[in-house]
């Protein structure tokens, strides 16, 4: 055995990353003229336009799946709560069905996925009425649902499902008019021996990104060109270490999707609701005023956790008269709605959440109109009634006014519009008459309502009027 | 090696079974005076006056759990469906998914019930408005709920849940005021060796009944003394065989329930609809006009299988419209409804399931009183107005009409009853004030409905107006 | 509920039991001439002649392989030690690697036999120099290696193997020449249900051997026609509980092997040693001195376990010369020699099990002679010179002498034999050569072994010596 | 979706590779004097002198350990046999036995190490006369027995044993005199994915070594400081792609073993035999002749893998008399003996491989002293006798003669060495008295044996002669 102390062995590789980084860091394409107008920088890349789809969408459905979907247990947070946490709830499970060394790496192969089929899915996307998707390609415990190169042995085509999810779910979106393809990343992970090293070294380190986030994020957006890339979970590391204004150089300028991609604000520690593409600013966001920035609330119809929980009880989940609320609310305040669902470790979507997703289609089929492509109003909601909202499309003169209670008197009293005797005409969606309307002092108007049986009603969760050339 | 061929080695069995089976058929207590009034013939049997508590509660769960619902794939019959019929569908999900030598018995461990818990259950049950629920403690596959002493090793106490299932539920149930306990139990067994022997001897052995079903079925109903026995699966074979009127004599003779117990038609090969306590008839009976026996609707809220499936999607289940109806319908017949449920392997009722139940109990704590402890009518319906009901109380002298439409002019005009002025009063339940009505001619009433909006409506999927002093 | 108590519903149970009780215990065809001669009582049991071709055999190989194989670990008392002694070693290990509610049943499946290969088993078994193989058709924890009609769904056909192990071992045996096919059968089963209500009962109640005993070993016998059945297990119940003498009594009069069957001691509390067919009076029996009644000395390879250890080290297997001592005293005290192994849950026999399994057949087949077919002498062992034992063919008028040391002189003396000058002939077995001998004083002879280097030796952990015409 | 085709997204990759390669080629400290000694070139490498325990240490034990030893059939390339080969014989095993997604790496949770007892392991390696032992710490499986940083959740660590097999063997061997701890380490992996990209372009790319097998060599050795590190499977690659001489001058330079450490020769494609520490040449090389470089003889006991096997049969395991001769002979040539075992999934050395090495251990005890710290001599074997080797200690002026079979005269002639009269001493090792010796014409001598039993023998598989002052 050597007597001696051994010399510095890490000195060669933090050498090497420090190049790396440099590397990573350069300018693209410097000299090219017009082709890569992004620099690295936050002030040049919070510059850039968002693409028009993504306001135009107004509503998308968020998947959390991956290996917690395995214990489908009290949170996707499954692992940090057990391990770290020691939530007793979490480790009273562990220890009451599984074996003393038993570990989350464990759960692994039982993600079968079995029952998955991405068309399926889509179809029932695309029922939905949403207009664009996110799956979690990877969360914070680390699991790509695509073979990366850079996670041998710990994705979903090595293990569990041994199928490409990301592949085959981007398949079937793409063959969906209307549809757009989103993925959702994780930057850090929980447990990554690399990140822990980096993060006791107070980030100064950089092995985590170099090794393994970078590469991977690059190899992600090549194969699968998503169109939303939904960041999370910078693990309190600044932008900086995670290099994300590089990586967003890269994919503005030069990526497959660079013209249509839109990114959010989770890109690093202090970087959300402040840099990147549109804000997100927290889970289950709600501003309660207009918000300038695009925006999207991202939330749950379990109300207790994105991934799949087998012990979630009917009323842990939202209605679909909240999930309309929420959506007409978000949509009046500029923002757009992002509701997850969970799918089982079978890969099925479980009849629940289909339900709901069915439900809202069905809602967005007759009152779509009031919804998608639209803008926000001068006025959010009405002032005098409550339970009513405002979107608008200035080109065509329209204000929809969306309300969520029908009103016993049979008439409905809106306070910020005033209508044009003899311009302005008023529809209730899916009724296809126009309304009686009168004014109302000192603005405002009155519509009378058509009386409807509960069948003869257009929907049944909230009605949409059509308002035309109203001041 | 023995040179002679092997003497009849089956010739001691089988004069042992003749013995047993005169035994087992042998009177009751045949000297007690009035202690054992029923004769184990069918004439006797028949002759029993059914417990007057069963017709009274209208409204039962069904719970079809087991092995199958491991699979949880296609149908409860999944046994039968792959290993005999062969059906290209559960092939193949076997091959693709388990290896070579995979039977069904390896299910039995995956059967862990982790999250079971009889006292939520017994909520639930209790709040879908249920009076009383029929546990599947053995299906055609041959595994027992409950540790039973002649299914050694192949029972939830000793493989898979480990738990005594058929006790936990028992004692659940039974803490609740107004909830009846009930047992489904299945007489053959696909493939136990005893019954296939007994089988291709045409049932002139009956090695099975005499080693395994009568007396499973005595410690069944001494352990747990379940208020309703719900018998089936005769294998083809006459009750018989099975020595059916001698079991029942002891159960209605003897047995501890002896005085409250129901049970069903299914004894044996062409008793169903003729013999035993109330009558099944076939799985979703709807005879479809008044029966002057009792009889039970039983039918299930997924309609392609009894047990659990994973792969079912959000149009196989019924809506809770359609359940409504089915309540209705069966109700003014005469008839009970068993609405079925299938937990999953985990112990969780799904929350679609859990939906359905407690819309069902929203609506019956309405609508209840038209329900529970009512009469049929001298009509079942009305001939005029399409989708409406009748039940009764003769007693209080009372008419329920149970409309599943709300008529478009507000005014509901029934046929059947008529009023008589000063004296009929007409509610609608969950309302509470009287109702304006008129004579309509040649005869019947038109009734006055109120105005509501949706929000104020006492229910959405039917409504039921009492009627008081109709003729 | 009901309110009253239950009345009594073991009693119909009871009495049908005792009726069959009745009806086994019958005299097998009392009126037939000649063809039944043995009554159920030990007095005539006992009196039948051992058939010949067991003491001539001398030597088998004793099987225990059940579910304890899965574990491996400790011993074939595995569940016993764990649940009911609640031995720590035992209850560390489940608690160290299982989860909380894994219970013994759940080895079944595991318990694959992937490479059972019973030609190659037979083919060793051959090599060994067995002449009969001893099978644990079912231990004591209730597992039938056979397709048992009375233990379905615990069993290797059902559950595990899924195989047929039993018939596949007897068609591989019968298939070999000289080699006898045997069962080991418990009686008891630690944890059967039935046998534990009995014993509450101090076996006034025989539930169990008329429910799954009895009927199991008729099965057993008429469909393997085991020419040795090793009963084992009373659970401390007399034979009388068992209906051994009735169940012998037809093993005897009226199977198909009651020509060549042998049998052991161990029917009943009370009968080992004194009753049945051969004696094992105890695991590992070696008496010391010379037994007038057949005896068996069944023992262990490995020496702490009947079952196969995983975690066994070689100092736990007893050596080659240790092993050939054993068989060599135990055939000079008249005893029969059963040497046990056991297999792994695979279905291999381990490379040092099969090791000594040839290195005891290399031995036999130079020394056999010595062995197979022989007689106790009239001296069992020489009171001169340590480590000599007899054996003898009277028909022959040969005397064996084998020396399990090589006299460091190369001159063995034998006290108890007497050489007749100019007839007697002294013979190394597999030697070849006559070997000069001159009388010992005053009686006995000294042999002069031949000079022969390690690689020249016929055999190297003991040698015999054919003796004609000694006195 | 883009509909321009994306630009080229490997590029930056690639750069970023080379510039490491420069940064791991670079010369090692290249100004400092007398600290550096050694150049990343074969010249320079290929210079160092051995470390000198390693020839004396003659006789190492190899254990070859991972996933493999979870299906423990055919061979430890059974992933690449199976899913690269598709030989039938595996493809059939898994077919048989496993469902039909079942991939190698579901094999990973199955390796349990359960019984994995380092001490016990380090007990038997010492009481072998191993004085050196090399663990598989990285087969081409690419499982590592410790947890890399580099193989997230595929390590030894993460996965299956949920230990550190090598800290703890390392620790277990490190407690124990004269036993030095070594380390084989797979450069390349059959299947991962940045391997398969550098070798599809002609290992141009170098992203595998970069990002995978140099930082976790680097790991390797600064973590566990192994004495022998044992490369091997280049992958077809050369020692370019792999910077082996850039590794190595820091290995033989800066790391904390760099003093005691021998490698061997497999170092990249054409350096085998060639360049390096010592020389493999092939797996169980045997030069036939005098080999002036040192040398190592790793072969197996079990003939026919490297890892366990289940289905082996005492055939397939070398004797003790060939493991002896393999001993002796490699010894005689100049050469170490690597004698490899497979321990069990569970983490046991079958007692047959314990065996094995506890007789090796017993004939060394005995017969070491011509083994250990010996060098060849002038003639490596007799050429009148056959099966006599030598092997001498120059400076004690002694020559030691190996005999593998005992003449049947009881004399040995050895042509080779001569002796002086009065002066040569010659005795038997384990004897203790000097034997007599006659000279033998035209030269060598003559020596009188004993005359022993089998019992008074100092060992059975060989003998050696202590031969003092011959020429």
């Amino acid at each position: 055995m050597p007597s001696r102390p051994p010399p510095c062995p890490a000195l060669p590789g933090l050498l090497l990353l420090l190049l790396l980084l440099l590397l990573l860091l350069r300018p693209a394409r410097p000299g090219a003229v017009g082709a890569a107008p992004f620099e690295p920088s936050w002030e040049s890349l919070d510059a850039r336009p968002l693409p028009e789809w993504f306001d135009a969408a107004k509503f998308g459905v968020f998947i959390h799946w991956g290996v917690y979907s395995v214990p489908s247990f009290g949170s996707e947070w499954f692992w940090w709560y057990w391990q770290n946490q020691k939530i007793p709830k979490y480790v009273d499970f562990m220890k009451d069905n599984y074996p003393p060394d038993f570990k989350y790496e464990d759960f692994g192969p039982l993600f079968t996925a079995k029952f998955f089929n991405a068309s399926q899915w889509a179809d029932l996307l695309q029922a939905s009425g949403a207009k664009y998707v996110v799956l979690t390609s990877k969360h914070h415990e680390g699991f790509p649902l695509w073979g990366s190169e850079y996670s041998w042995n710990w994705n979903a085509v090595d293990e569990g499902p041994k199928r490409d999810i990301v592949k085959e779910l981007e398949v079937a979106v793409r063959s969906r008019t209307n549809l757009h393809f989103g993925l959702y990343y994780s930057l850090f992970e929980w447990f990554h021996p690399l990140f822990l090293e980096d993060k006791s070294s107070s980030f100064q380190k950089q092995k985590f990104p170099v090794a393994k986030m970078l590469p991977e994020l690059y190899e992600l957006v090549t194969r699968y060109q998503p169109e939303v890339l939904w960041a999370d979970g910078d693990g309190g590391a600044p932008d900086s270490y995670w290099n994300s204004t590089g990586f967003l150089a890269w994919l503005y300028n030069e990526s497959p999707v660079r013209d249509t991609v839109v990114t959010n604000d989770r890109w690093g520690d202090g970087c959300i609701c402040r840099h990147g593409g549109y804000y997100t600013c927290a889970d289950r966001y709600h501003p309660g005023h207009l918000l300038l920035h695009k925006w999207e609330n991202c939330m749950t119809i379990d109300q207790l956790s994105w991934g799949y929980r087998r012990d979630a009880g009917i009323s842990d989940y939202l209605t679909i008269e909240e999930l309309v609320k929420q959506l007409v609310e978000t949509v009046a305040y500029g923002g757009n709605l992002l509701m997850n669902i969970g799918p089982t470790l079978d890969g099925t979507i479980s009849a629940i959440f289909e339900e709901r997703l069915r439900q809202m289609g069905a809602w967005l089929k007759v009152n779509g109109e009031a919804i998608y492509d639209t803008h926000t109003w001068r006025f959010q909601n009405d002032t005098f009634t409550p339970n009513v909202w405002y979107t608008s499309k200035p080109k065509e003169k329209l204000v929809y006014a969306i309300f969520l209670k029908w009103p016993i008197s049979g008439q409905l009293v809106l306070a910020q519009p005033s209508g044009i005797p003899g311009e302005t005409e008023v529809e209730l969606l899916g009724h296809g008459q126009p309304l009686p309307w009168t004014s109302f002092k000192p603005a405002g108007m009155v519509v009378q309502l058509p009386q409807l049986t509960i069948h003869q009603m257009p929907s049944r969760w909230g009605w949409a009027l059509r308002l035309s050339s109203v001041i």
